[in-house]
């Protein structure tokens, strides 16, 4: 029987985890992927406070020595349901069923796709997310970013060291990052922005090779030739296993400021978490409570 | 006219900056002592995300180099006031006024006294409150900690590293800190513990030289002989000039889940804030997002 299993690896889950060994609690932590999170595959962070300029993995890498250290168990499996059996709460994986007095829920959210034809045939062989994983394959080509948040830009900014040209695609009539990332983009010449616009289909050659997208810019049909794409439209909470805890309409988890949801003993931090800021300076804010939280109701176990 | 004007230069302050800045906004921090806020006497720090363990120092001047490269204007003066002239904040100090569209106040808290006699007279000659700034005079020597909390602890773990012995004071039945750290303070020889015990005076010899404590344990007054004592026994908020705000019971700002305080303009981030869990990690987090709802709230400003 655990004191506490976390659920995801992620900023959020590692920093519940490093609060909890430090109080000498007996944590297992359950990843369905990789160590780290999403933001383990962004190339470069600039915003969290300490570091000027680090890549994620390298980020995630140093909270996961910072909690190995301390003794955390890891079990690399996928969560399939959560139940409370009286003061124990059952955690089911597609290969066992583990045993906690509390559990705390940072399974974050993942990427929004464009649902388009074709599209599952395509992903890694031309549709990408991550350009820390894919970018490389594009040297001296010609790619397209889906999207015009900050995430987009960044992801946009960072091509621009591997390809020829990156075109942006993006919905509205303006580009919405931070100020900043907006006028870099602007003022790059390899890149081209088109307002107004979305993406149809993709363009798929005889031979089944990816060659770019058939786009609706302000009413008008054009093709887009690119050697790839990164989408970049946003995030869903990866909730769906967790049916007896309340979620908002996006299907985020419902927490107090206190990060406890409508079960006692179960908690909600970072990402998948119903909140209105998503950084990895709140992702940890609600790592560091949730664990905190989480020894105050351990405590009516203990003698 | 600034954009923003930061009162304050710790962590949550500094983060605001960060964010402020990358968003190509106007920024002025205004910091009364010196850069890094409380945590830079901390020597030690271990459980801020990504840092095995690093200094306070340390920690803050790689913050401080992060926001100095963007740009950040510093003065150190300190603040008396604030007030609202339509949509202009007026920030007053003991040596001039600025104006911005918005403040962030990100002030923090200072260390609680004993409020005993003659306390001013020893504050640095025998009554100190940061080891990283104090300890080292205590080498081979008797100290005294006044407080058994986390931070209390905490102390008492670094001080073994310069003295003699250790003598916590502490007024309730037990030690409230992380388990690892009671556990740590109960195993170490050097250490000795007072529970239930109250500081009634210093002990002052002839010669003006501090000597030790006198105190009430549970019903009988006891000497304490020592050369020197870390009082740690919580903290006030720095939030005197700000009388327009609405503060909680303790002086402590007001401010929802955007940090937004009662006037429009005016944001609360970090310790100096009302909340439940004070951390590094919520300091950051509360940074962040006060510097994202203060540029949200500037774009009523933009044509």
């Amino acid at each position: 029987m655990y004191d506490c299993i976390i659920i995801g690896s992620g900023m959020a889950g590692m920093t519940s985890a490093l609060y909890l060994l430090r109080a000498n609690k007996k944590v297992l932590v359950i990843e369905q992927e990789s160590i780290g999170g999403q933001i383990a595959s962004s190339p470069r962070v600039e915003n969290y406070p300490g570091f000027k300029s680090i890549s994620g993995v390298e980020l995630t890498s140093n909270l996961y020595d910072q909690v190995e250290e301390l003794g955390a168990e890891y079990e690399f499996e996928e969560v399939l349901g959560l139940e409370s059996n009286g003061d124990i709460k059952i955690v089911k994986t597609d290969s066992n069923s583990y045993e906690a007095r509390a559990v705390i829920i940072a399974t974050g959210c993942k990427y929004r796709r464009l649902n388009l034809d074709r599209e599952d045939e395509f992903i890694g062989n031309g549709i990408s997310f991550c350009v820390a994983c894919d970018g490389a394959f594009y040297n001296d080509k010609d790619v397209a970013v889906i999207g015009g948040g900050n995430s987009a830009l960044t992801i946009a900014l960072d091509l621009i060291n591997y390809t020829k040209s990156v075109t942006i695609i993006q919905d509205l009539p303006n580009l919405t990052g931070e100020a900043c990332n907006v006028e870099k983009i602007l003022n790059n010449p390899k890149v081209n922005v088109h307002y107004n616009s979305k993406v149809l289909n993709y363009i798929i050659d005889k031979n089944d090779e990816f060659k770019g997208l058939l786009i609706n810019e302000a009413g008008k049909e054009k093709e887009i030739l690119v050697d790839g794409i990164f989408v970049s439209i946003g995030t869903i909470a990866n909730t769906k296993p967790f049916t007896n805890i309340t979620k908002d309409a996006s299907n985020y988890l419902l927490a107090n400021d206190l990060c406890e949801t409508n079960e006692a003993g179960i908690f909600a931090a970072g990402d998948c978490k119903s909140k209105k800021v998503r950084q990895l300076t709140t992702a940890t804010s609600d790592g560091s409570i949730a664990a905190i939280s989480c020894l105050n109701y351990l405590k009516k176990f203990e003698d």
